[in-house]
C-alpha cells in the first residue's frame, strides 16, 4: 500500500473515526483503524464491535492495499504533524509515515484480522431534520443508566408514531423528548446505545439540513458529512413510559426555572459528600421553598412560585433535579407532583416536547 | 459578629485566601478560613502551617467578632451567590449568611482554635519590578522536586548577588534564571518553598509596579494588591549549582527551538507507555537527528542546525526535555554537551538570563 494525501485532512478523519475504537481490551485489532487505498481515496474505519464509523479520504494512490495500526497512536501522532502533504506506505517495518526528509514507523496488524463491516442499507428508515435529531438526543440521552445492571436501559427508545418519541431512563429518572419525522417506512420502534447517539450528534451538521437514518435487522445505519456510522441496536422489552408516567397530578407549581436551578445548586453544595444527596422541596401558598441539610450546615431559600393544588413536602437527588432543569429551556419551568413517594415531573412550561420525570426519595428528617 | 459585605468581593477574596487552607488534614480547624469584623472590614485568614494567606474586604460592621468555617465550602458556596449585599452573622446555628429573603448556615469552628499567624516585617528585604519576580519564578519553580524524599528540593533558592539568582532543581534537572534587584538588604539567600512562589506569583499584577519582598527568622512576607502572603522559608543546604553545572563544553547545538519541540513530542508520543520516555539526540555535521523506538514503532527525524565540536548521540526524558525547550522564549536555542554521560545544558541563543540543565540516561538500544 502506498498513497499520498494532505496531512490536515487525515489527521482530522483519522480522529474522527477513532472515537469508535475500543478501549482497555485484550485483543489489540479492537483498538486499531483499518485504512484501505482504492483508486483515488482512502476509507478509514473503525469499530468496537458493537458501534462503527468510517471516514473518507481523498488520496493519490500508488498502490492500493489496506492495513491496522492502533487509532490512538496514529490520531496522536497526526495531530502533531502539521504537514501539507504525508506519504503513506507499508512495507516490513510497518507503517512507514513520510513527511519533509523524515519517516517514522508505527507497528501495524493485518488487515485480515479486522472484524467485517456491514455496511448494507435495508428497507426500514426515517427522515428528520438534523436539527431536530440532535434535540432529541441532546434532550434525552443524559438520562441512560451507566452501570451494566439491565444494559438495554443503557440505548434510547425510539418510537415512530406521527413524531418521534424518544425515551430515556435509568431505574431513577426518566427523560422524554419528541420531534417531527419527515417521513418514514420504520419498525414500530428501536433501542439505539446512547454511545452511537452520541457519535451520531456529533456528527450532525446544518440543523436545517435532512437525514436519513436507515434500521434493518438489528443494526443501524446513517451518513452524514463525510462520516458513516453503523451500530448494533439493542433487543428486548424497553420500559413502557405509560406506566410510569402518571397520568394527572394533584399538585402543580410553575416557577423561575433559572432562578430555582441556583437555589438548588447552593443547597446541593452542602450535601456533596452525602451519599443520597437529597434536596428538600417545599410548595406552600405562593413559593417553594428549598431546604438541605448536612453535616456541614443548612440552606434554607424560597423561590416565588405560581402553586395550583395542594401543599407539598417531597426530597429528591440533587443532582437528578439539577439535569432535569438544565435539559429545559424556557424561563418558566413546571413541576408537577402528586405525593412525597409518587414520582414527579419537570417540563417547560409552554413547549411540552420535552418531559423529565425523577423518583422522590423518602427523607428520614 | 455581624457584618453586611459586597457578595461579589467577598466571594472573590475568599476563593483567593482558602488557597492556603490546608487538604486531607486530621485537623478540621486547618481547612478553615477564619473572618475577622473590625471597625470598617472584615480581616480573611487562612494557613496551612507553612504558607498564610490574608485579605481584607471592606464591609459596615454591626458587631465585631471573629469565627472559622471550611475555606472551601464557603468559596464554593459564595461562588454561587451573585448577591450584591450580603449579611454574615454568627449565632447558636452556626455562620448565617443573608440574601434577599433567605438564610444559610454553615457549620463553625470557633477562632481560637486557629493557629497565630504573625505578620510582623523583619529588617531585610529585597525590592524588584513585580514582572521581573514572576519571571523567575516561571522559569524555574516547574524543576523542584514533587516528592518528599528530600523535602529542601521542594523549594527554590534565592541567591542575592548583583542580581537575583534562583535556582530550583529536583536531582534530574536543574533550572536557573536571573532578574534585576532594586534595591536589596537580604540575608545571602533563602529556599522558599515552591508552593508559596506560585501563589505569590498569582498575586502579582502590574509588571512594572515594584515588588518588596521582607524576610527574617525564617519567614518570607510580601504584600501587593490587597493581599498578604507570610511562609515559612525552608532551612538547610541547598545543592551548590556551581558544582553541578559544567564550566565548559565540547558540543555546541544552535536550532530552531519550535522545530525541535514538535519534533521531539512527535517522538514522545510513540514512547509514552515506556518507563524511561527516553528520546535520542545525534548531533550531526549540520543537523540534530532525534529518534525515539518502542514497541509501537519508531519515530526518525532530523532539524537543521548549526553544529560547533565533536559528534554526539545522547539519550534523555522526553518530559524533562520539552519542559526545559518550551521555558526558554527565543527562536533559537542552543543545546551544549560534553558527552554522552555528562549533564547538558539548554539556553536561549541570545538572552542567556536562563538556564535548563539535565542529566543524560544511559540507552542500552
Amino acid at each position: 500500500m502506498k498513497f499520498v494525501c494532505d496531512g490536515l485532512s487525515l489527521s482530522e478523519a483519522v480522529t474522527k473515526t477513532s472515537k469508535a475504537c475500543a478501549v482497555r481490551t485484550t485483543a489489540p485489532i479492537m483498538e486499531c483503524v483499518k485504512l484501505t487505498a482504492k483508486s483515488d481515496e482512502v476509507v478509514l474505519l473503525a469499530t468496537d464491535g458493537e458501534l462503527s464509523i468510517r471516514k473518507t479520504v481523498k488520496a493519490e494512490v500508488f498502490e492500493e492495499g489496506e492495513v491496522c495500526v492502533t487509532g490512538k497512536l496514529l490520531s496522536d501522532f497526526l495531530t502533531k504533524l502539521s504537514e501539507e502533504e504525508i506519504t503513506i506506505r507499508t512495507g516490513d517495518r510497518g507503517m512507514e509515515i513520510g513527511y519533509r526528509d523524515a519517516s517514522s514507523f508505527l507497528q501495524t496488524l493485518p488487515a485480515e484480522e479486522f472484524p467485517a463491516i456491514s455496511f448494507d442499507v435495508g428497507e426500514n428508515y426515517f427522515v428528520m431534520k438534523q436539527g431536530a435529531l440532535k434535540k432529541v438526543i441532546g434532550e434525552t440521552v443524559f438520562c441512560c443508566a451507566q452501570d451494566d445492571s439491565r444494559p438495554i436501559l443503557k440505548g434510547c427508545l425510539f418510537e415512530f408514531k406521527e413524531r418521534l418519541e424518544v425515551t430515556a431512563l435509568d431505574g431513577y429518572r426518566l427523560a422524554l423528548s419528541s420531534a417531527e419525522l419527515l417521513s418514514h417506512n420504520a419498525e414500530k420502534s428501536i433501542i439505539c446505545p446512547a454511545r452511537t447517539l452520541v457519535e451520531i450528534s456529533r456528527m450532525l451538521g446544518d440543523d436545517e439540513k435532512e437525514i436519513t437514518v436507515y434500521t434493518q435487522g438489528g443494526n443501524l445505519l446513517v451518513n452524514a458529512e463525510g462520516t458513516t456510522i453503523v451500530s448494533r441496536l439493542y433487543q428486548g422489552e424497553f420500559i413502557r413510559k405509560e406506566n410510569v408516567i402518571p397520568p394527572s397530578f394533584l399538585t402543580e407549581v410553575t416557577l423561575p426555572r433559572l432562578e430555582l436551578i441556583s437555589s438548588v445548586e447552593r443547597a446541593a453544595i452542602l450535601i456533596r459528600g452525602d451519599k443520597n444527596n437529597l434536596v428538600t422541596l417545599e410548595a406552600g401558598a405562593d413559593d417553594v421553598k428549598i431546604r438541605s441539610n448536612s453535616d456541614v450546615g443548612n440552606v434554607f431559600e424560597s423561590v416565588p412560585a405560581h402553586v395550583n393544588g395542594k401543599d407539598l413536602i417531597i426530597s429528591m437527588n440533587a443532582k437528578y433535579l439539577l439535569d432535569g432543569l438544565r435539559a429545559l429551556s424556557e424561563e418558566e419551568c413546571v413541576l408537577s407532583f402528586n405525593s412525597a413517594i409518587s414520582p414527579f415531573i419537570l417540563q417547560n412550561k409552554d413547549n411540552k416536547e420535552s418531559l423529565y420525570l425523577i423518583l422522590p426519595v423518602r427523607n428520614a428528617q
